[in-house]
């Protein structure tokens, strides 16, 4: 088969408004770099002629601001799901200007299969490789990637030189079936492979290769801080303690943790404690501290669905690639996140709550529980599964003005039913086995910022009682001093 | 191996205050009868001698009231977990007298498992039969007496001569391993029996048996209604439609359905509809109207922990056993409910909501975010897992002053990422791949009673911008007015 090259304008004048895309990505590694930035400039033109042009789209998880960022500002989207971390995309979403849909991500791939999500006119994916008959190398991540390219009508690919062909192996390619024909996904350990290094598709669905060249757009995260390290060093010391307590195996547990600079922190307090073993992470998302540990040997494998490092460490990835090819694998998301492999191998789940109530439910998705932060993400897939899930959180933002502890979460993305431990830089919140009012005790004596404690006690002491205290005229009152007042801290309940 | 067999009160003797006790029932069907009786009245002779008296307890799921009944009368009960249905346990969880944990069910054999529940001193389980070498015949219901079996220093057994020692073959007990040694749970069909039909212990544990023989304390349901038959009859469309459209397989899927009126209706629509063909089940209790349909030819097969029908009932099926036994199984509650197996066969979850909101998010569990009202049950391990869950409410309660749908759910125990279709007896809101907004408009045009479309209306209408349009010091003014002036109604956002 001879592919017909094309340019990303040749490629996006192929794609009709109101088009289902699926595209590769998740986070920016393994995002489109070239046909977005066309489709986009399509779209303005388009839009100033005064017709009509938007496309839905469906991918791993965010994408990079070649992707999500320049087509929300051509306001080209009309529909998007799973989730989106991009300033101009959130800003559509919170204006009801772009539907939404915020999703599980091991979900995502189902809903496609199961047709929930209509038919797909296109599959976008960045790739490696490409071969005659149909092999296509993925790059980055995986995502929602096979399952596009299998269900899409047509295939465009952008075949980015930036990553090497060295690639092969690298990725673990394993679709489910439809039940009532779905068997077991067979992974026992985090280091089994289960599929193909590559996805396999009818070639005469690829209309056009796009060549770029160019890196994944991850930036750096913020440095670590004193509060990061100290939550770190908490979530470290417990899971130390846990093992100690014959509650957690000696030979450890797989690590699932989240994206940003408090995973950073944690991942780097366990691979320095002296009393956690080197240990393996089960994971969505791979960032620069794992690939260090990795190095130092603290980490010894690692699965997940993106490896979502900054170009100068992907570069130390290739320049060793045989020997990270035996540390590391990219998964499917319907993989990586899996319920059932996660609850099997017993993974700890560690994310990073927006906000955490009295009573163990956490808000990971909404500010003030209307705007759109980022979304659930894959933090549900693991919470649920997970041998013991953790949550954490500074226990302040916006210099003290906003409590990451408060009375009810805003907006409830994991209720007390499956959170397990919260843990701020003040200390750990074990909420196994307790009941709500020995649980809102330990969340304020361990948790809350020694500021906001008197004023969460007298809550407790001044509401109805039940179960869960609660009483729901008061429930938001620090929420609404904050959007009144500025300040979360003037609020009373005296 | 000769067991002593004693009284009740013999066997109420030997257990200490304090004690960690794993008891047998889920829902009444194969609870305690006789030794918690005794226990209650040792623990009343206790109190009155000025001692401390109390357990702690955990069964399957709820009990009857010869359990928690007698024990929460006798203030005899410390801790217990993980569901109950009593009203006077209930009141003395809502006085915080006892300390009660709401957990998914099929985590709390994983929770026993992994020590976080502590050491059991007791397993004190009814059975059909017991060997000499230790061989335990189960009755009605499996929940966690395998676990706590297993777990357990000492074993105390209710003989209840009620049970046919015929029950052999009836019950399927697996047990998972703990990580990292965990495998698949090799059920690829509702019919897969993957166990043993008894529970092995070792002899030497058993330090008595009762005898007793009496039936379960299992209650009827109320009679359908008008209402409850509406539902029933709009869920069974929906689910034909959806075969219709091609998103559930023409051989349909397992249902999992949940406890009382409002599924014996949807059960008796699906059975009567001509679209729906036979089906199977994949559920945690199994109820009259499931023997009725499984007798009438349109369940081919039920899998279940808890076969809760009424006395009559159950005679009906000793009465035919050899031909149940190839129509029913039961297993343990961490294999029933468990995600894996729920969605590698793709199950259509069916549960109750005592509320939902706009958005939908359910609550399943509280009274105006306080009251407990008896727990989340089985139905955060199916919802998540399922291959489209639905939930089901009646629009309003109690004459109307209450709207079962409202802005914001006063507890959330199932999330809108979890979430896909909410039934009432006025419609279907399909929320699957709808922004926030979107179902809002769904939720109250198909769902919420008339009396109450308006309000809700005005409310959107009111609150602020945002992906999920809520104003939190509004979200809930209509509990609110339910609880202060005794009517929903008398809410207003205009």
């Amino acid at each position: 088969m001879n592919y017909k090259i094309m340019t990303a304008d040749e490629a996006a004048n192929l794609i009709q408004n109101g088009s289902n895309c699926a595209v590769s990505g998740f986070t920016p590694a393994g995002a489109l770099k070239a046909i977005p930035i066309a489709l986009a400039k399509r779209a303005e033109a388009e839009h100033a002629a005064g017709r009509p042009f938007a496309i839905n789209i469906v991918s791993g998880a965010s994408t990079g601001p070649s992707c999500d960022g320049v087509l929300a500002k051509a306001k080209a989207v009309n529909f998007r799901t799973p989730y989106q971390s991009n300033a101009d995309l959130r800003a559509g979403i919170n204006a009801n200007e772009i539907k939404f849909v915020d999703m599980h991500l091991s979900m995502a791939p189902q809903f496609m299969n199961y047709g929930f999500l209509g038919k797909f006119d296109w599959a976008i994916v960045e790739a490696a490789d490409v071969s005659p008959d149909g092999e296509i190398l993925l790059t980055t991540s995986v995502g929602v990637s096979p399952t596009g390219l299998k269900l899409a009508d047509k295939i465009l690919i952008e075949l980015n030189e930036y990553h090497p062909k060295a690639l092969l192996g690298f990725h673990d390619i394993y679709e489910t079936v439809n039940p009532p024909h779905r068997r077991e996904i067979p992974i026992y350990s985090v280091k089994d492979k289960i599929g193909r290094p590559t996805v396999k598709v009818d070639p005469s669905k690829i209309v056009g290769i796009v060549k770029t060249n160019k890196p994944d757009e991850v930036g750096g995260f913020k440095p670590n801080d004193p509060i990061t390290d100290k939550i770190g060093q908490n979530v470290a010391d417990f899971l130390a303690n846990e093992v100690k307590a014959g509650r957690i195996p000696s030979s450890f547990l797989p690590i699932q943790s989240g994206v940003g600079n408090i995973a950073n922190a944690v991942l780097g307090a366990m691979g320095g404690h002296p009393d956690i073993p080197k240990f393996c992470m089960y994971s969505e998302v791979l960032q620069d501290s794992v690939v260090d540990l990795i190095s130092s040997g603290n980490i010894e494998f690692a699965s997940a669905t993106s490896l979502t490092v900054t170009p100068e460490k992907v570069q130390e990835i290739y320049n060793n690639i045989e020997f990270f090819k035996t540390k590391i694998v990219l998964r499917p998301q319907e993989i990586s996140n899996n319920p059932e492999v996660a609850r099997r191998i017993g993974i700890v789940s560690i994310n990073t709550a927006i906000e955490a109530d009295l009573f163990g439910n956490i808000n990971s998705s909404h500010i003030m529980g209307k705007s759109l932060m980022n979304g659930i993400g894959g933090s549900g897939d693991f919470t649920r599964a997970a041998y013991v899930s953790i949550y954490t959180t500074p226990s302040v933002a916006k210099n003290g003005a906003i409590s990451s502890i408060v009375p009810l979460v805003s907006h409830c993305d994991h209720n007390e039913h499956s959170v397990n431990i919260i843990i701020t830089e003040f200390g750990v919140a074990d909420l196994r086995c307790k009941s709500p009012v020995e649980r809102a005790q330990i969340v304020i004596d361990n948790c809350a910022h020694p500021e906001y404690r008197e004023m969460l006690k007298d809550y407790l002491k001044s509401v109805a009682r039940g179960h869960t205290p609660q009483t729901l005229a008061k429930a938001f009152s620090m929420h609404e001093a904050f959007v009144n007042l500025g300040d979360m801290r003037k609020a009373s309940f005296k």
